[in-house]
């Protein structure tokens, strides 16, 4: 460890809020314990292309209540080859970088493991996605800010006429995971949420309607994960139209708005805290783990059980949405 | 005007923010001033079917902030025809009511014009629509709000990584009118709006892409109005998908959800200032007209002119946005 | 447990977002489960005054929004006395009611200790409290929702020119606890945070004036606990006067806004799992406890232990203040 | 005109919501139309020390939501002596800055007007503040912003519980005007507003109590501006615990948050429309004059005009507070 001067860090992925909350905290606290830090732009495209940038404790001012990435997230399918990080590990040595903070998602912290591996580069990685679709860890860096997104919208939207008959779908993100679906139907009252997680077991719209849905009016706010197991609210809207002519179905489709907005006080302080152990964690001589929070603990995610998430969806949670909405 | 004892208030069409404000103002104002108010629910429905409701002071208490409306709204199609109107009157007379207080969107004031001319019942209408698609007032209750939603949904978009060769198309509504989505469009800093009435002059789509819109970078957020002229968010999508294949289209639909949310203060005064002063144009033997609001300073409109929309869509403004997003 | 058969529901102490959301899932869990279920309006004192009202399913339809509390909220002196919970039972025998859930803070649970013990009475409470000085309890319903809202006003305060030499002093609730303060400080990003936990160790305010506070710039915003210890905002401000007069300070009190607000997503699923299992822990034979919530997980909390706050304030929080501040 | 080639664009003053709207609509118009643009830091403190950047249409990229202004504002002391102007011009010389915008409210306009005379330069100013408090304009970049933050605020004080005799002292800004406050407590349903500009006339707080203020219930929330003359709103809260005893007072000071926050639509609109035609001026020859909104229509405003605000209160508006909180 002893070796470590220079800490680079970059955003890779979808974008989260509290992105920019966790690179404040990486940056400072490796100022505060004599690091220097360099911020990559555009995720590993950045470390490819040699898009880096010195940061100091200014460079982090003022960005823990914005959205996005001040350092730009993106997707890299270079770095998925051998040249390409191959690229990525000499422009980091070139610019005298010796270990390297990646936020992001699954696919960015596989990614990170296979650079480490192949090139021993100390890695750290924090768990940055709305989806909350990581293993080892109880949250994700932006899935608290996406909750509320979702449910804010849903509120908005059950305002409006109660008109008989009719079928609000409210698509969702979530990648292969039910969790802004479920919770999101929790959290706005929604009437039911169609996840991914039960479409195989289920035929969820035709229960749902088949049930009379709710009782005591008839019409329903239904939250939908945007994935092809669900047909998404689209899909579902046109299966209505078939199936169940007798209602009206209309559609909202929050879209990537829901990878945007200032992050909620959980993820910041999530994020403040994630990025001061990565420093904390390089300092104690760890490498190529994830940071994680189980039971309000920081801990050390070995990368390959980070990126398996097998979490599953609480079905308990299905039934407290039924009974919540009676 | 000396008979008018007891005032009816309904809301419908579309809901919009600050329904809510109009009916707490008309309904103070009146009670102030010595009437008895009644509430009518669900619109022209509810003087059909004879849901009408006494309005006290506390009936309308902590309202003010609420999105929707306490009396619920609603389209009646027995309205439109004699028979409907006939049992209205009648519910009406049962109830004792002698004057209307309708707030509402064109086809309200519409139903509310023929309804006062063929029973002669004194009628004040409030231009409540988030359209803002009336004519003789500057201002609808809720076209603010709804302005506002959409630029906050925008915010949250813009914030999102700027990938390349991408163009986000989020779908806002209208009716007939392009005011939402070109004013979103300057408020959200979008690079463009696609409005119904410019659809027949030019292919607003061809026209952005192959003026490169914005040219520092290579991603653009475009504001849709629902409308069958522009095809709305997901038939650009299908267009650029087979036409400019080079991009990659997201698409966004907000749907109902403009309809909702708490009230802007603007929304929040304008409505206070019109209940007030349907009151005051009752009690100045005032009747069959749309409170508006020119220039600062309330006026009486005709029915006839009120759902005369021709305000037209100000191409200064289109010019604004592409000056803006260069 | 057999012979529960009505349930009361009432909200007692200060306001916290969450609790019509704990309001509606103890209704509607309980009428899925067979119980009939009575409101208690404005605390114990509808107990003693009798302002008890029956709830059905619609009773909380479109409530899980909504700040405040549609049963109000009170503190009771009367219930403090013998005469007051006879009175108390007598109405409660009438009513019918058999068991009762109590949703409040620490003063609301010792209440609910001693009626149940002096007349037999089932009850079980919700931890419904901003300021999160509950024992035995991860979490308390309103403090997210209390924390965001303080989050959002020094977000827009850090907006403002960063004037030199300036002090800005945000006043928090937080009653004895400094957890609003202090998370708050984290979240925002704010200079330091004056808790009461450590007002008898060192002079706070003297320690971050005489630290230079933030070397890279002359001005600070601190998040202040309401609390004589600290002296409050303006106790503060008044001794930068006397003491620092080259600092210009100035002051904002947020006051009882804090417990208002629609709750966050976070304190919607909480109460709502809860009410959920206030109502199972009924059936299961369980009563005189308090619902908590440990590491994700609901557990049952005597009540002895959760009125016994004791979590003390966690000192690697304030050193992460002072390191993301630099 | 011809001469012109480098405009120079400063805010100054308090900060209003909008202001960077207004600095993006200047830089990207200019350019639109051939100008090099320069951005000048810290208002005049910046012409003074030569603190002056180059702007490119990127540089206002991401902008239009902020709050603040990326330029910075101040107040500066130096600017009102010859000296200090002096310096200004030969700064602004050396940058080779032949034409001024000017963003800020009427110390700003003022000092701009004699810079002008002064020195024979062509300026152009914007109105931002969020008192309102300009001559030949109906609005202020700013004013729509703060006032929803004020509406917001009380919008959740109200959720809280209904204490009996209870009054809510909320001070807000206005400087003279009290416009927040009064707009503030129509909007937000406040039951009264305590402004400067009746001080003289009556003793409001006195007026309110006596007249038993909202008969429906006992307690009130009281809007004050904060202004020597209302005494603000701990001044008032003292007051009722020496004068009437009976009532608890509780005090929420809104402070400098009023002044930052996203921008609303209505003044992000304003503020590029305004933005626009600043530059459209000098394309016109204009000079020295204010840039005001009559009637929905831009109009040049002298800038002796501008400073001198006598738009007075409108006393219909008390009276509609007085009236819808009945």
């Amino acid at each position: 460890m002893e070796q470590i001067k220079c800490i680079g860090v970059l955003t890779s992925g979808g974008d989260a809020p509290g992105m920019n909350a966790a690179i404040r905290a990486v940056t400072r606290t490796a100022i505060y314990h004599g690091f220097t830090v360099k911020g990559i732009r555009r995720g590993y495209k950045g470390l490819i292309t040699g898009d880096i940038v010195g940061m100091e404790s200014q460079s982090v001012s003022n960005i823990i209540q914005l959205g996005g990435t001040i350092l730009k997230s993106a997707r890299c399918k270079e770095f998925c080859t051998p040249e390409g990080r191959k690229l990525a590990y000499e422009n980091m040595q070139a610019a005298g970088i010796d270990a390297l903070v990646v936020i992001g998602g699954d696919g960015s912290i596989k990614g990170a493991g296979e650079f480490a591996s192949e090139y021993n580069i100390p890695v750290v990685a924090l768990p940055g996605t709305i989806d909350n679709d990581l293993g080892g860890t109880d949250a994700t860096i932006g899935y608290d800010s996406a909750l509320n997104t979702i449910m804010e919208a849903v509120d908005k939207l059950r305002d409006t006429a109660s008109s008989h008959e009719r079928l609000f779908f409210v698509e969702v993100m979530g990648h292969t995971a039910g969790y802004l679906a479920l919770n999101g139907a929790i959290a706005s009252g929604a009437e039911a949420a169609i996840v991914p997680e039960m479409e195989t077991e289920v035929d969820q719209l035709a229960e749902l309607i088949n049930n009379g849905f709710r009782k005591s009016k008839n019409s329903a706010i239904v939250l939908v994960a945007e994935n092809p197991k669900t047909g998404g609210a689209i899909g579902l809207a046109e299966r209505v139209k078939k199936e169940f002519p007798q209602y009206d179905a209309r559609v909202t489709i929050l879209g990537h708005l829901q990878r945007g907005g200032s992050p909620t006080s959980l993820d910041r302080i999530l994020a403040s805290r994630l990025g001061e152990a990565a420093i904390e964690a390089f300092m104690e001589g760890q490498r190529n783990v994830m940071i994680g929070v189980r039971n309000s603990q920081l801990v050390y995610v070995p990368f390959s059980k980070a990126i398996r998430h097998n979490k599953g969806i609480n079905r308990t949670y299905l039934d407290l949405v039924k009974i919540l909405s009676i």
